[in-house]
């Protein structure tokens, strides 16, 4: 039996990210799917999270995860690679059940890397990301023949960031890691920032390597799931909410980037007693802070 | 009557910053100290700090100091300047006292500032810093009259921390951030990564603008400070430790350019039931890590 129109309507797939970068996986997943409703968090107060250390990551995950759930979220796609590969699982048995699903990225972008390479892949990703090592153990799961090199770039994310992307300050640092790679086949983009460079790595590579946006990958895995268990992420109106722990304004000007359309008006959230709460912006307090 | 020499063998002069960056300030001081036994604390496994929440930089500061505290330190110098515009009167009251005290860096940038300008200081620094406003009012408080126009430079310290300064991406991010000053005679490195990229700054300020460095004022002013306080910063035999909370490898070989020397075998310290623990490194999970 569908649940009431109520309930879904207030019953988005939840899209998290680090920052800005998910907005290009949301971007194909409403390219896919554009009856659904979303809610986007971007926890870019906070990003990069690619140099911090696991446990870090961990509780700016969970943070963001039980944010997004509190707001009915059923259905949960984790678009930044570097909590996909070191904190899904465990986002998964702390939040997941038969009524709600955390997804990561790590799988599809190795399925998307195996399907295409002719055996040497490439990857490209925050320190965090590559210091795992995921995205090579699932590639070993479904071609243990195939070779994968990856190189950490942590200069890339900060460069998008501050809007930087067409720049020769992001040429420049993006040779210097395409640099590292030899004798691959296949470059996989693996940050949702990356998608923004993506035509300095297209120009920066050999030719006969191809450079490989996991985000379409993403969303046909998202909607061949989501045909299984409609009733996680049931057609809406198309309506996006955008949630950030950075500053508004600029999030909905670069995130119109990323997005490749403007963004609703965006709502601010802040680290309140170890949760991520709705808070209006400008709460921030300046000068020293006295904590009792 | 001085402590035996049991005592003065245990007391170094702790030296805290968010990562590498506090080693140019442990470098004046060893310049101008270099009797003193010196404990660096560099908190990389969780740098930056510039972009986190004012609670979250609190909580850090809280736990290094009181790691250093554990160490026999009864002065430390907080190098980082993130930390000292938010967190340093917070520090002071809550450890501070008779035997045992904490010292920042704003006062002495600015009183470094106002000793050199025409009436108008610029100030690059993370965005935490520059959000703080902590410089400004600590120039105000020496001259009202004083102008000063604070940037942030988000990009800065991920350049350095990539060991890229003598690049030419080095060149055009400095470049960028320069050129959004105007009017200002001097411009002050707010933040203990950007010595490393004083040539550039050099290179790139109009001839009329003085690139000041903060780091000999603070080692002057804990000179004088010592000359009035020598119990708490005993003469020891110029020995240095070093810890970490990053990879202690990486940050042996890239500390040595901002000390401008070798440094000892870095030791390495990670947070354990909400403190900052001595403990052997390589502890650190690879794949997908799952948290009770």
């Amino acid at each position: 039996m569908p649940p009431p129109p109520s309930l879904i309507a207030t019953c988005p797939v939840g899209v998290y990210d680090s920052g800005f970068g998910g907005l290009t996986v949301l971007r194909q997943l409403r390219r896919t799917l554009p009856e659904l409703d979303y809610l986007y968090l971007g926890d870019s107060g906070r990003a990069p999270y690619g140099g911090r250390d696991v446990d870090t990551v961990l509780d700016f995950a969970e943070q963001c995860v039980e944010r997004l759930l509190a707001e009915g979220c059923r259905a949960i796609v984790v678009a930044c690679h570097t909590v996909s590969c070191v904190a899904l699982r465990h986002l998964q048995q702390r939040y997941g059940s038969e009524g709600r699903r955390i997804l990561g990225v790590t799988i599809p972008a190795a399925e998307a890397a195996v399907a295409q390479t002719r055996g040497h892949i490439g990857f490209v990703g925050t320190a965090r990301t590559v210091a795992s090592h995921t995205f090579r153990t699932e590639v070993r799961k479904l071609n243990p023949d195939v070779e994968v090199s990856e190189i950490a770039a942590p200069l890339l994310a900060p460069i998008v960031e501050e809007a930087w992307e067409d720049t020769e300050i992001a040429r420049l640092a993006v040779q210097r890691y395409v640099e590292k790679f030899s004798g691959i086949d296949t470059l996989v983009l693996g940050c949702t920032h990356y998608p923004l460079l993506e035509r300095a790595f297209n120009e920066l590579t050999p030719p006969d390597v191809a450079v490989l946006n996991p985000a379409p990958q993403v969303a046909e895995r998202f909607r061949a799931w989501r045909e299984r268990h409609p009733g996680l992420a049931p057609a809406g109106s198309g309506r996006l909410r955008v949630l950030s722990s950075g500053d508004a304004g600029r999030f909905a000007r670069h995130g119109a980037r990323f997005l490749g359309e403007p963004l609703p008006p965006v709502e601010h959230v802040a680290e309140q007693g170890g949760r991520l709460a709705l808070c209006p912006e400008g709460s921030e307090p300046i000068g020293q802070v006295v904590r009792l």
